[in-house]
């Protein structure tokens, strides 16, 4: 398999229509149409090998599906819909040669290509090269509408609003640690209870939060809720106070001692959650579009004798959080 | 510097505001407005060091010009106007801790800059990473627009259209093979006569052949000519005469004996001049935007006696001339 056959398998693996997709793989450029009256997002990922991933860890299918799950996700955020995924791919010149290549290859595309199906995601084009180095490398563009001047932003919320997450913490940062100290690859191919190896982006709730005018500001948690809140705050120049308590954790961490649960959930990023604030008048269902929805805190104006983040534990007792969230890890 | 003070330096370096760009770097998307009526067109590429470039041969700035450009040219290829332009960029640890590394940065993103200003191109957001090795790595999104169902594509040829280019050929290649041979640092930071180090993409031709309805068909000229005619026969389902006489040949190729320049021009690749096709009965000016328009072929109905593309030789003699493109260079 060369890099044109490459070309050709990604091709026939995605081919499909879409009103939205009016020029797919094999030109210069794809087009796209986009809604009338809508606007356009853009997101772009790098999923870099031992930056990001790890080959002998990671499920060829997982990387496949985390490479979309982390554009989707930022689209989610947003409350936009997706349109079309862009894939740029190099891969070390024996994967192509080699039975066992060709096989990761093959997995990584039916991981990504059934997250693609499961959000009417087209893969569009994108660019192929060799590798220089012994390193698989990927950057994924994702490409979504919304109506024009309705994506949610980082920098909408008010004083006095709540601020609310989707599914629960720390499930992401609990499984990868097991698969570090088991230092063996996972076996799994299925995406249910893995928070790491296959996060569900959070698009069902981002448009309805969108279209149903609920949200005044909305961040993905893909660096960690005490980083991802700093720019929450920082965007829409507040301040919040978050209720250790009402964090909900992930059942992955309840193997954990409770400090580090609260460690995992708070800093422990990649769990792909929803993050958003609500006017305190606006009720808002226990579930949106079958996902849990939990209050965890809540907005004021920015004090220079209060900190950015207010950590209230559950004896009431507060302390100062300073964003902590993931560093990518590598060997 | 730290990557987040490298995302401070690229937000600080292309701030700018655009009717297009309503959200720029800073949020979990951009957002873009395309103009009503419009369709947008997506390109990605990647500039991988060693693959595409090499720190030691080309100067930072010509790196950063030339990961722009290879976008852009695709833009220019279907008509459309860039709207915005999104870098992922991966660099090794120590580059960004040492002021020769730093330095090198500056220059890239100098060189990027000055091309996106040119062409009035925002950088509007991508990725950061730590490169996994000791590559840089890049990898360019662009974004543009044309009116509704008016993008040039490879497949709009008709039999009996007559087959155009812009500027001349085989100067990348002869400025490439200049530098490969003498192996030292180009110290050129300038752009005039540089045909590999600062292409330029033909934006203003492009985008007029759309506006005056000219072109049925156009490619660029990146991985040589005899590939990217076979591209455009493939796609419009055509066969191609092309005139060896007929095509100008770059300044650059003039030190090398004719044999040696024509093969550059038709194999040479990266000179990101256009290729378009065109009605015999529309009138085409001598130049367009600047740009010198050549007349360097025909197309016809494809035929199984007839090769995909027929090279007709000064003395009248024809030959089959088979796609033999540009192959990236490696160590």
């Amino acid at each position: 398999m060369g890099e044109q056959a490459l070309i050709e398998h990604i091709r026939n693996t995605f081919y499909s229509r879409s009103k939205a997709v009016a020029l797919g793989i094999g030109d210069d450029c794809a087009i796209l149409r986009p809604r009338r009256n809508h606007e356009i997002l853009v997101t772009t990922d790098f999923s870099l090998e031992d930056r990001h991933f790890r080959r002998d860890l990671h499920p060829a299918a997982s990387v496949g599906h985390r490479c979309l799950a982390r554009g989707l996700s930022d689209l989610a955020a947003m409350g936009a819909t997706p349109l079309a995924a862009f894939l740029s791919l190099a891969l070390p010149a024996h994967m192509l040669q080699t039975q066992a290549g060709r096989r990761w290859v093959d997995d990584f595309f039916s991981g990504l290509r059934s997250l693609a199906l499961q959000h009417d995601t087209i893969l569009a084009g994108g660019d192929t090269s060799e590798s220089p180095a012994d390193f698989i490398l990927a950057d994924i563009v994702l490409i979504g509408s919304a109506p024009i001047g309705r994506s949610l932003r980082r920098s909408g919320a008010r004083s006095g609003d709540l601020l609310y997450i989707t599914g629960s913490l720390g499930g992401a940062h609990a499984e990868l640690a097991a698969l570090l100290a088991s230092n063996r690859p996972s076996r799994s191919t299925t995406s249910s209870l893995h928070p790491h190896l296959y996060p569900q982006p959070r698009l069902a709730v981002g448009s309805t939060l969108l279209r149903r005018n609920l949200a005044t500001a909305a961040i993905d948690l893909s660096d960690g809720l005490s980083t991802d809140l700093t720019h929450l705050c920082e965007s829409s120049h507040l301040r919040a106070e978050l209720d250790a308590s009402a964090i909900p954790l992930h059942p992955l961490t309840q193997k954990l001692p409770p400090q580090e649960a609260l460690h995992s959930a708070l800093h422990g990023g990649e769990d792909y959650e929803l993050l958003f604030a609500v006017p305190s008048t606006t009720p808002i269902p226990r579930s949106i579009a079958g996902t849990p929805i939990t209050r965890i805190g809540t907005l004021a104006r920015q004090n220079k004798n209060k900190p950015l983040i207010t950590l209230i534990h559950p004896t009431k007792a507060t302390t100062e959080l300073k964003p902590a969230g993931w560093q990518h890890f590598s060997r």
